[in-house]
């Protein structure tokens, strides 16, 4: 059994307009210091198999065709074999 | 300056609808190997401070107060120095 944890974020280059209303609900709270936000999604996925490979594979599959826009989006993640 | 990469999830006794959608999206497409899916988000906060102390407490005031809903909600971040 694996988990992988995914980290899907806005591309650099395209701005993101979540991240900017909650960096100005910060700074209207008084938190001076803030100085950038950005908003991703992570997704925490259990995976029923022993093959690493497949798990490898499959998570990338599932990331390029469902789990993110990769015209905007770009994503990362760790694999790990945890207990059943 | 410091970096905050903040993790929010639902509590885990919590159900997560938009998990639960996006599991059976993966499954019509055939994934038939994932177990478990739960989304959260992923803040990355760039803090205009030098003062790792008083970068940690803000960082922790602001999940409290808005980046969490600490009803629903269990949140983790880790904090390192970047370059300006």
């Amino acid at each position: 059994m694996f988990e992988a944890r995914i980290h899907v974020m806005l591309k650099k280059v395209i701005l993101d307009p979540q991240g900017k209303a909650v960096k100005n609900g910060l700074l209207a709270m008084g938190y001076d210091c803030v100085d950038d936000l950005r908003v991703g999604k992570y997704l925490v996925l259990t995976l029923n198999t022993a093959d690493r490979a497949k798990a490898d594979r499959e998570v990338r599959e599932m990331c390029d065709r469902l789990l993110s826009n990769p015209v905007i989006e770009e994503y990362n993640y760790d694999l790990q074999e945890v207990a059943p």
